[in-house]
């Protein structure tokens, strides 16, 4: 990545234009810039978790004005559509949802999911901004923009997490972690932390985990371990690596399953598997509708119901960036915020 | 098959001996007869789908006695297990239950499916068997013990349809034909039935569908079709061929999946096809806990609310079962009831 000076021009109907406060280093931008997700998805401005506050609206805005604080959503939230509409999802009509306004040098640079927040500006359709109380320091809530709502969703939303139940949770990652504290707000009374870095088990507990396995310590499946351990299997796993692998493993260590993390490769597996009575369920954005959860996610982190503190591991300027993304690929950081202006 | 002279035990403790008056014929038998599922699994004595009454009772039967009607059930429910207890599985700690109790010529032969009921006598655990109201007809509601529970339960239990929606079945066997039937139970406003052979959808008319698709009059993937007519896909998709091409282009069409059927090829797809908001489920027997179910779905026939005669296309005698056998494998019957005792 470079540092370039670039025009971000004045919003359109029903658009905002935000100033970036922080913004945190999320794996997904890391993806898209070394494995090439699309491959002329260049050049472009990455970054999708982050707070902001409105600079300016353009014509038929009504939700916002300027000053408002807010979280930009890289999942839309339109109301209207048929998927707004229906409680089981999350989905909107308008997934990314704005032409990219970015200008270098007289070329288009495009934005990265619908969000491109590692820019002191950024140009956001209404349908994907969520007004924030203005309260909350915009350096912390950044982190409800992607990962922790992923993780915690996932938990709380997706998997439905009931009380008193037995949970696994793999990989302890930002998701991950988050997916922990998930299941000890929905009430957990067993949950389970696995990874083969057994150095992400202290934060771990901070979260709420109650176990803590290494696979690397067993010389038989992760699955097989948990089987014994809880007489059957878990009530709920969460997979939180990214690892086909560790999906396709997932059904065979419990009866009903949620997930929260995907690349790009198959899953594969028995239909057998799931006829025996379990389910499969993916997640985006920890099955939040974007507009209305993040407030109150936002709300629930100032009444002390959520921790997101104890997820930032690094503070970094926008300068800093590539060093930023070189902790990450090191696996050195949970989060690293940047600061992107001064608010 | 064979006719044999066959030895059949007396029921030892917590077991009844049934005498089967009828007995339906389902894929499953023909699997286990020419893919032999087990490479080890004969002699048996083939037959999951029946209807009978207690002859005999072991032991420490307090549930039964002799005179009972009753439905041999191969998914047990014992109501002690921590899957008992659980409202979310119908699996249970003794999916078959029984050891067997045949022998031929002083040679052992195995029970199938815990139930084997192409045999005047069987023996089952009580886990295993679901007392029946009396007044209903046993060469009816035999075909409760298998295929129309499996259907119905997919649509209305498993991927619990709702008032209003639209839902898509694919296949239109006796498993299909009782989704779709399930679909119009729930509920639903459009019920399309996708078979390749166009003489299923006469029948699917009887038991509710109200839109028809041949995938081969198409020269795209019918769930781009489907997406087309629904505005962006059906809400409930329910997969009952048994084909695993089918069951991975499920969750492309729709938002909501829950499916009916298997076989043993692995199921794959992207994970991004589930973290968009999707859910995948498999169903075992429809997801109907076994003992409370199926005298419920009895009284539901009684109660002429769900329809089970005109699955029935033909009646045999139990020296017809390789005619029966060779009728389903030529796709010509919808289900064939053996009359295997007289009453």
């Amino acid at each position: 990545m470079v540092m370039e000076e670039i025009q971000v021009a004045p919003p359109q109907a029903e658009e905002v234009r935000i100033k970036i406060v922080a913004s945190a280093v999320c794996h997904t931008d890391l993806y898209h810039l070394f494995e090439r997700m699309h491959k002329d998805g260049f050049p472009v401005v990455l970054g999708h978790e982050a707070a902001g506050v409105v600079e300016s609206v353009g014509p038929g805005v009504t939700e916002f004005q300027p000053g408002d604080h807010v979280i930009p959503l890289f999942v839309s939230q339109c109301r209207e559509c048929r998927f707004c509409k229906n409680p089981k999802t999350n989905q909107s009509r308008m997934l990314t949802s704005t032409e990219s306004r970015f200008t270098c040098r007289g070329k288009k640079v495009l934005q990265f999911m619908g969000t491109s927040t590692f820019s002191e500006y950024t140009v956001m359709n209404q349908v994907s901004v969520a007004k924030i109380d203005p309260t909350a320091p915009l350096d912390k809530v950044c982190l409800l923009g992607c990962g922790v709502c992923t993780g915690f969703g996932a938990a709380v939303n997706t998997a439905q997490v009931e009380p008193g139940s037995t949970c696994a949770v793999f990989g302890l990652g930002a998701v991950g972690l988050a997916a922990v504290m998930g299941c000890q707000f929905a009430g957990a009374k067993k949950i389970f932390a696995v990874d083969v870095n057994p150095e992400k088990f202290e934060k771990a507990k901070v979260f709420g985990a109650t176990d803590f396995l290494n696979p690397k310590d067993y010389d038989r499946p992760i699955s097989a371990v948990l089987a014994e351990l809880t007489a059957g299997g878990v009530d709920f796993s969460l997979e939180c690596v990214g690892n086909v692998e560790v999906m396709v493993s997932l059904p065979t260590c419990e009866g009903l399953g949620g997930q929260c993390a995907g690349r790009m490769d198959d899953v594969a597996t028995r239909p057998i598997v799931l006829i025996a009575g379990r389910t499969w369920k993916g997640s985006l954005f920890g099955g939040f509708k974007s507009k209305d959860g993040v407030p109150k996610m936002v709300q629930a982190y100032l009444d002390k119901k959520v921790k997101l503190d104890e997820f930032i591991t690094h503070n970094m300027s926008l300068e800093q960036i590539n060093e930023a993304f070189e902790v990450m690929k090191q696996g050195k950081c949970i989060r690293t915020v940047i600061s992107v202006s001064p608010q």
